[in-house]
């Protein structure tokens, strides 16, 4: 079984696979520790953070950890919780889950709570797991809506603050399931600097601290870059007009596939 | 304004104005040669060919021609009719409505009728206009259906043989209305040596006698260039399993902007 490193960063296009082989989420309880694991579960992006907190709650206990909790933080107020702060302080992972990307914001964005699981994620101290709402909120710039069906153009999209833990990725979830490209592209007009990523359902962008990202699972991830785009339309048309975006680069990454962030350019599964 | 040369073949995403400004029909008899044009209308692709060949008869008729003419083949046997083949020697320019592109394809494909159409595309005698299923038609690989909402992989899209007036291109209408994208790119996974034009409903893919394309219309052409692709795993898969793809250069196209396709490369409508 292949070793990942414990302070990576997981970011899962919903609907993962939480009965059967469970390949998502044991990489991640791996990243985690695995049996040392201390997993802090924060379930505030749901309306029904008790249902799908005991849900996780079990996934993970079933898979063996030392310790694990569910930090439901229903209030602002909840993000300054000491008792929370200290389950940060000792956990080895945090796990964000599905939901209301905005919620999930609203309720924990500057929070204390927060900027410390923040801190401990850029050193490299803890591993961190979103999915769906949980992997929308990476970014700085975050896809807080939208819809489908049109020619790319910027009223497709809503954008808002991520948490940032990533800043320079825009990530769009449930992508090719919820047909997503031209809602991502739209994004991407208006921060052609970032870096799109479209995840399938049941699959996970792996971010390793080496600067790499790796697919795990059953769909695929779709980078999105435009760093050598030669030209765009975005700031001379109205927000329902289409986009024009020349010179896109996109890559259709499957299990195993890997992206070099630095250097921009992926490898194949075969090849790793 | 703007003057079209008279051999151009114009590809439309399905659902071009009929009503309003009908700017893409209008630069379709423009260059069919406005008041002196000679219109063949195939209506073969339609189950319902006596209304939409008329509606079209109307349309082209309300704007001033010197002549016009529905093809009503309706069995392959009329793909040898004399009348119709005389018209064709006569005829500025001809029109295939939308329908269903496998009909199309099957009452025309290698008849002496749509064999002389062909020969006089490909001379530069005659310019062509197709929609929906009469845009389906014109590479040498046809997209004859398929699905969305999935990770991009080859049974999401049925391939088939059509009518290779631009060989080199596979073309895919209705694109983002019908969220497209990922069946575009399963087709071209087998194909990467050809180039995937898909477009919107009320856009015009106008292919010019000097090997560019321009868009006319209000939506967008996407041009997916898999020229470069470094990696696909295509050949090694089954066909239901997600398919990778590494390194495309994808265009989203608007209003005027044009693509060199000698070049491979887009220059927007501004430095036109």
């Amino acid at each position: 079984m292949k070793q990942y490193q414990r302070s990576s960063v997981l970011i899962i296009g919903g609907a993962e696979d939480k009965v059967h082989g469970r390949e998502i989420l044991q990489t991640f309880w791996r990243c985690a520790g695995g049996n040392d694991a201390i997993i802090a579960i924060i379930p505030s992006a749901s309306r029904e953070p008790t249902i799908i907190g005991d849900r996780y709650l079990s996934i993970f206990r079933d898979m063996g950890v030392k310790d694990l909790k569910v930090l439901d933080v229903r209030d602002r107020i909840e993000g300054e919780d000491k008792y929370y702060q200290e389950y940060v302080e000792q956990c080895t992972a945090v796990f964000m889950t599905g939901g209301d990307q905005l919620r999930l914001c609203g309720l924990l964005a500057d929070t204390p709570l927060m900027e410390r699981i923040r801190q401990r994620v850029k050193l490299g101290e803890i591993t961190l797991g979103g999915t769906s709402a949980g992997a929308a909120v990476m970014g700085h710039h975050m896809i807080a809506g939208g819809s489908s069906g049109e020619s790319p153009n910027r009223a497709l999209v809503d954008m808002a603050m991520g948490l940032g833990f990533i800043p320079e990725i825009i990530v769009d979830q449930h992508f090719h399931n919820r047909n997503r490209m031209a809602r991502l592209l739209s994004a991407l007009s208006n921060h052609p600097e970032r870096i799109g990523i479209g995840i399938d359902e049941d699959t996970c962008a792996l971010f390793t601290p080496d600067d790499h990202l790796e697919v795990v699972g059953k769909g695929t991830v779709t980078i999105i870059d435009a760093q050598a785009m030669s030209y765009t339309n975005q700031g001379k048309v109205s927000a329902e007009s289409p986009l024009a975006l020349h010179n896109l680069r996109i890559h259709i990454l499957c299990h195993g596939d890997r992206y070099n962030r630095k250097a921009h350019q992926p490898t194949a599964a075969l090849d790793n």
